[in-house]
C-alpha cells in the first residue's frame, strides 16, 4: 500500500502509524529519491482493517505566476527524462498535436501549465464512476469525463507533449468534500517542481503528499495480488495548525513552488 | 474492388468500363439500396493492371443552409438506425461528451453539421502518410492529423454522437490536386441526405460518387485477400459538361442536397 | 428497442404484444431483409414499464458437421461483403494473424468455425460484470473474460479474419439459467447461415431470434437517447411445444442450419 | 540520445567516443542506479552525423535454469515496484488472464519466463515494418507481428502480469544479421536479474547493454524535439576478445545471470 504521508522536500511527517487488524508483519520501504513510503503485508483470509494516521507539516513557497518561466528542452536536467517520456496512463506521444494546437501559443512557463489546467477544468466533466483503473489520458481527452486521477493524468500528458517534465502526485486534502484521496500533478518550471490541481477542488498549499511518480501506476494506494474486495473506506483530513499568517491555507492563484 | 461510379439518387452512369489485364472473368454486384458497384476477380500471379473509365452525370440541389433544419430523434426514419449507431471507424459512442461540448449549443440542422466540418478543418491537420487503414475517428480526435478518409470518419462520428444519421461516401472529384480518390460524408437532415466535405478540398456539386456506407470498411477501393502490393495508381477526373448555367461547378456555401 | 422476436427464415412469430406503461404511441419498423423488429417511443418522465410477450415457432435443420464445407472467397455471394469487413465491435482486420495461427490449419467449413468456438470457450472466462458496452473483440482476445455478447463478437471477428462471412444474433433461450437475453453468431457456410454458440450455454435449436446484425451495435436491446436507468429486468422463456420427435430441443453436436 | 554502452553490473566500458559533425557542445548524463548514459545536443540546421564507438568488456554467469526459482510477491524487494507495475508499452494489467492461462501452470522461476519467451517466439512473427513507436505489448498480443522491441515489451508485460519484476534492455549484439540495435528483457529471479531474448536471434552472453528501463520509452535511441529525419544508419559490432575458454560466446540454453 502507498497511503503514508511522504517525507519530501516540502513536507515533514511529525508522527504516523500504520496498523493492520488482525495484526500481521508489515514490511516498509521508502524510495530514496522521492520518499514514497510503501507498506506490504500478507493478508490472512477474512476481513481485514487497515488504519493509517499521521500528522504532517507542509510548507510551500507562493510566487507570482508571471515570474515562473519555462525551461527550454536543451536546458532541462537530464535526470528529468523519466518525466518527459510517455507512461502507462499519460501517452504524451499521442497528444502532441492536440497539445500544440491548444497550448502552443501560450508563453511557456507557469501560465502555459495553468492554461492546461483551465482547459481540462473547462472541457472535462468531473463525474465519479465514469472511469476506472484502465482509463488513460488518451481516453479522457476524448471521453471528457473522469475524476481527479484522470484530470491529473491528462495534465501530465499535455505537459510532456509540450516538453515540460511533469509527474503525478497522490495525497490528502483537508478541504475535499466528501473527504477522499486526491490526485494532483507537478510540472518542472524555472528549476523547481510546481503543484497544479486541474480539478480545482482543493487549496494546493494545504495538500499532504503521499506518492510521487510518473503516473498512478507508480503510486497505487493498494497494489493487490490475489482476490480482495473493499468493503468500506473512510478518509479524514483536518487542518490543525496555521500558516505564517495564522490562517488556514485557502485557494490561491499564486504559483505553488515545492522547495 | 469498389471503384465504379454508382447509379444513385443524384447520379447516372452514362457509360463505363472495367478491365483487367491479363484478362480474367469479373463478377459484378450492385447493392440494391445504395447502388454500390463491386467488381471481383481472381488475380493470376504476376503484374496486374486494372483500368476503370466512366462518364457520369451528376445533379444536386443547392439550398440555403438556414432552411435545412434537423430531425428530432423520435421522428427519424427507423431505417436510419444503421447510420446512427457506432461503426468500425466511427466510434460515436465514445465521442458523445466531446460532441455535445463542442456542438451541442449550435442549432440543429445544416448549421450544426457545418460547425462540425469547420471544427475538423480548423483542428485536424491534413497530412498524407500520418494515418493508415487502422486509424479511427477516435484516433483522429486526439492525434489531430489525417487525410480525407479520416476527416470524413470524424465528421460521421460527431454527427451520430449528436443523433444525426451520417454515412461515409467515397468518390472522384475533378478539382482535387493532385488527383486522387476522395472521401466525404452525408448527414440526414430535413428528410434528405446532404453532402459535406470537412477537408474543404473540393467543390461538392462536382463530386462523383463511388460507394456509400457506414464507414470506409463498407466501401474499400480494394478488398484484397492474399498478398498483393500496389505498384502505381493514377486517377484522372475531368469536368466535361456544364451546369444549367453553363459553368463548371465551383465551391459553394450552400447546402448540397441529394434528391 | 429491439426485443421483439423476428419473423425470419426459420422462425415465425405466432403472436406478440409490446406494451408501455404509462401508455405512449409506439412506432414500429421491420427491416426488410433481416426482419429486425424495432419499437420506438418517447418516454414520459418518471417510472416506465415495458413488457413484451410472444409465442414463436422455430425450425432448424440439423446436419452432419462434416458435410458443411466452406466457401472460397471468390465464390462468396458479393452481398455478403457487409459480414466480411470489420465492424465496431469485431475488428477482424486486427486479428488476422492470430486467427490464421490458431485456425488456419483447420479444414475450412463447419469444423473450422467450431474450432473457433472451442477456442473461445477454452480461453475466455465467462464472468458477468467484467465487460461493458465499449468492450470489443480485440479487448476480449487479450483480456480473456466476458459475457455471451463478447463471446459472439470474438467468434464473428475470427470468422471474418478467415474470410468467412459472420454476423451477430441476439435472442431468447429457454435453457439459460438464470434467464436473460442471449447472443450467438452465424457463419455463412455451404450456401447457408449456420448458428454457433461459443459460450456453449444453450441448446441452439431452441433459440428464438430477436435481432441479426454486424454486431451488437446494430441490434441494441435498447438504444436510449437522453438519461435513463434500468431499475429491474425480468426475462422468461418457456419451451411450450415439441420437435418432430415430441422432444424439447437439447444440446447437439450437429450443424444447425438456418434454412 | 541513448546509444552509449553502459557501465553496468556486468559490463565495463573500456573506452568510447561520441562525436557530432558539425561539432556542437554535448551534455552527458549517467543515471545513478542503472548507468544509462545519455548525450544531448542542439543540432544545427542541415545534415548531421553522429558517431559512437566503444569497446566494452562483458561478463555473465551461466547457470542451470532448473536452479533459478522465482520469488513470491511478498518477498520481492520493494524497490522492484517500478518493474512490476504497468508502463507505457507494457500494459501488464490488461494481460493478466492471458498470462495466467498460458503460463500460470508452469513452475515459477527461470522455466516460466523461458516459457514466455518460447510462446512469443512461436506465436509472434518477426517482421520488420509491421510496427512503430506507438505499438504496445497489447497490440502485439493480438496482432502477432513485430520486431525485437515488440517481442521484449510483450515478454516484460507477461512477466509483470505474473508478478515477476521485468525490465527492458536495449543494446548491441555481434551476431545480429543484418547488424542493428537489439532489444531484450530482464526478469528478477532468485535475487538477480536474468537476461532473456524472446526473438531468439542472438547469443545473450555476447550482448552489450546500452539502456535499461521500464520499456522503450525510458531508453529511446534518440529522443528528438523538433523536426528531423534519419537519412542513414550503420551499426557494426565485433567480438574482439574471448571468453574464459578462448571461445566466442554462442547460443546457450543456460540461464544468463547478471551479477
Amino acid at each position: 500500500m502507498n497511503v503514508a504521508a511522504a517525507n519530501a522536500a516540502n513536507q515533514r511527517v511529525i508522527d504516523d502509524s500504520f496498523t493492520v487488524e488482525p495484526a500481521v508483519p508489515v514490511d516498509e520501504h521508502v524510495t530514496p529519491e522521492l520518499g514514497n513510503h510503501y507498506h506490504r503485508f500478507v493478508a490472512p483470509p477474512g476481513a481485514l482493517t487497515v488504519r493509517y494516521e499521521a500528522r504532517a507539516a507542509v510548507s510551500y513557497t507562493l510566487a507570482d505566476p508571471a515570474t515562473i518561466g519555462g525551461t527550454p528542452p536543451d536546458r532541462l536536467p537530464l535526470g528529468s527524462v523519466p518525466y518527459i517520456v510517455p507512461s502507462r496512463y499519460c501517452q504524451s506521444d499521442q497528444l502532441m498535436r492536440l497539445a500544440f494546437r491548444e497550448f502552443g501559443r501560450v508563453p511557456q512557463g507557469h501560465r502555459q501549465v495553468q492554461a492546461i489546467c483551465d482547459w481540462i477544468h473547462a472541457n472535462v466533466d468531473y463525474i465519479a464512476g465514469t472511469t476506472g483503473t484502465l482509463t488513460t489520458a488518451l481516453d479522457t481527452a476524448t471521453q471528457r469525463a473522469g475524476v481527479c486521477r484522470d484530470f491529473a493524468h491528462l495534465g501530465v500528458a499535455f505537459c510532456r507533449a509540450l516538453n515540460v517534465p511533469a509527474r503525478f502526485v497522490s495525497g490528502y486534502s483537508h478541504d475535499l468534500d466528501p473527504p477522499d484521496f486526491h490526485a494532483l500533478f507537478e510540472a518542472w518550471l524555472n528549476g523547481a517542481w510546481h503543484l497544479f490541481d486541474p480539478s480545482k477542488r482543493i487549496s494546493r498549499p494545504g495538500f499532504v503528499r503521499i506518492g510521487t511518480g510518473r503516473d498512478a501506476a507508480d503510486v497505487p494506494f493498494a497494489l493487490i495480488i490475489g482476490a480482495a474486495s473493499m468493503r468500506d473506506m473512510t478518509v479524514r483530513c483536518t487542518f490543525t495548525g496555521a500558516g505564517a499568517d495564522g490562517q488556514e491555507p485557502g485557494p490561491t492563484d499564486q504559483a505553488v513552488t515545492i522547495a
